[in-house]
């Protein structure tokens, strides 16, 4: 099918900051039959499903993902509360600014530091917190909000996807705790579409008034294998397409492609050492290894961001 | 404000099985100044959230709710592959037709027949079985197949809903596991908007294929408390509008009242012991007395089955 048929649709380019290539030609390609009646790869509507990987996916994942720069940032401001944390790693490492240091303790400690900095207030108090800190917190390299610290070309592929009815849902290896409260201004996907690790609340009557109490307990891990049982859990039905970036997204994507007819599967490679990062075989929180292997071996979209995209994020972008 | 003032939405009676009575004009007068732009109760179409208890408020739960009909049906497939049933509880009930054999166990007897009967398939030849069990199986009072077995007036409450811009969600005390292969067809209710308790499943890949493996482990109960969990977890915003029958759905009924503004709190009292059931203060998995106590008490919408619905089930339904 040409790519000229929808006229109506495609008069405007629907990713102006991607630069013509294999990987616009082959997303577009792909939404155009999987949503013409009468296509031999149409899909219902119901069935359109989307997910991504947030950090490293959908924004930048360096020096930090998201949720790490956020409890960084908690843990400055708690440390009155808990002198105690002096002592202790990963908090030292945090307080003295050494991100490797925290890093070195891997998955655990990375849990120990959301349980730590997530869990104690209602649910209710929490949302205010985080809206709080995004409000003023700013990305250490850029110096933009955090919220602007998204990939345009997403954005603008999260956009399209919704005009061609597709449900958009990020499944992150990351908390979620702090991303529901504005992902749905940043990325238009709303809180019931985001799925990922969260604290576990206890339902209680404080004071004559029923709060979600967050417990210092982290209640699942979606990551690798748990990201697929997260897809099965929260959305009941197989993804037609699953954006990442990393080994962790390898099983989603695994899983996505294992359906019937065709699935487009998407692999973010940093390759741009000059607007962003570039960096190969190892992210912030794990490996880049398996997942461009089999991404070449399956031939799955593999976009060359240096290459790929006109601009990186919304403030380069020139619409 | 008046009922006629949107004369284009309600020219034709949005609830037709529904006599003109308090509960009706109630539900109909909320969702008329929830939707109504400039109204003091007006709420925005992403923060119109519903949700509803599945056994007993969309559905009849005598003699046994829809997930128990399914797991006694399982039980009396499965025995030739477990002939050690035969001699234990609640197995031997269920081969014997003794209901109140099962229910003396209680909440731990129901979910380890769940995890007896649930587990072990892909999650791929899970579905084809609810599916292929679906396709044939009769309700034991009615006669009917169960997915008929449903409530008309709510089936057309759900209609009138997503007309107005709600997203219906089911929250379910009961395993949902059996319910995304149907609650599509019979409630509109996609898999991703039906929230209960569920085995636990693995990622593996099984002869070069990635596959979802049922395990023998429930992983949430969503009642009582677990409502409200659940809604904060898989939902994340607080519903408008909730509707239940039981003490198991008090809570997410305590915690949706508990949002500014007005919301809907409706209870279905089932009074009608001619067409369906009329049961007090005591239901098949749970009591019924804090629940209908503070609906009373707070003012929320008690709904006189056997009053105010002119039919019952689908079959009975005039148009």
């Amino acid at each position: 099918m040409s790519l000229g048929m929808r006229q109506g649709r495609l008069q405007t380019d629907p990713l102006p900051s991607c630069n013509e290539g294999p990987s616009k030609a082959a997303i577009l390609c792909f939404l155009q039959e999987a949503t013409t009646e009468g296509d031999a790869a149409f899909v219902p509507p119901l069935d359109r499903v989307a997910v991504f990987d947030n950090d490293g996916t959908l924004c930048a994942e360096k020096p930090l993902y998201l949720q790490g720069i956020f409890a960084l940032d908690r843990v400055k401001t708690l440390i009155a509360q808990h002198p105690e944390w002096r002592e202790h790693q990963p908090f030292q490492s945090i307080l003295e600014g050494d991100l490797a240091g925290v890093y070195a303790g891997g998955l655990k400690t990375i849990l120990e530091l959301l349980v730590a900095t997530h869990g104690g207030n209602t649910s209710e108090e929490f949302d205010q917190i985080v809206l709080d800190w995004i409000a003023s917190a700013r990305h250490p390299s850029t110096g933009r909000p955090d919220t602007e610290t998204v990939y345009q070309p997403l954005l603008e592929l999260l956009d399209t996807l919704q005009s061609y009815g597709f449900r958009n849902h990020i499944d992150s290896g990351g908390g979620i705790e702090s991303m529901p409260a504005w992902a749905e201004g940043v990325y238009g996907i709303p809180p019931e579409q985001v799925i990922g690790s969260s604290n576990e609340t206890r339902f209680e009557i404080r004071d004559g008034r029923p709060v979600l109490v967050r417990l210092p307990q982290v209640d699942l891990v979606h990551d690798h294998e748990g990201k697929p049982e997260g897809i099965h859990r929260f959305i009941g039905r197989r993804p037609l397409l699953a954006g990442g970036n990393s080994d962790g997204d390898l099983q989603m994507q695994q899983w996505t492609a294992a359906g019937d007819g065709p699935r487009f599967l998407g692999l973010a490679h940093p390759t741009d050492a000059e607007r962003e990062w570039a960096y190969d075989r190892e992210s912030p929180i794990g490996r880049l290894d398996r997942a461009p292997d089999e991404a070449q071996a399956q031939g799955w979209t593999v976009v060359d961001m240096a290459r790929e995209w006109q601009a990186v994020y919304p403030w380069e972008a020139s619409s």
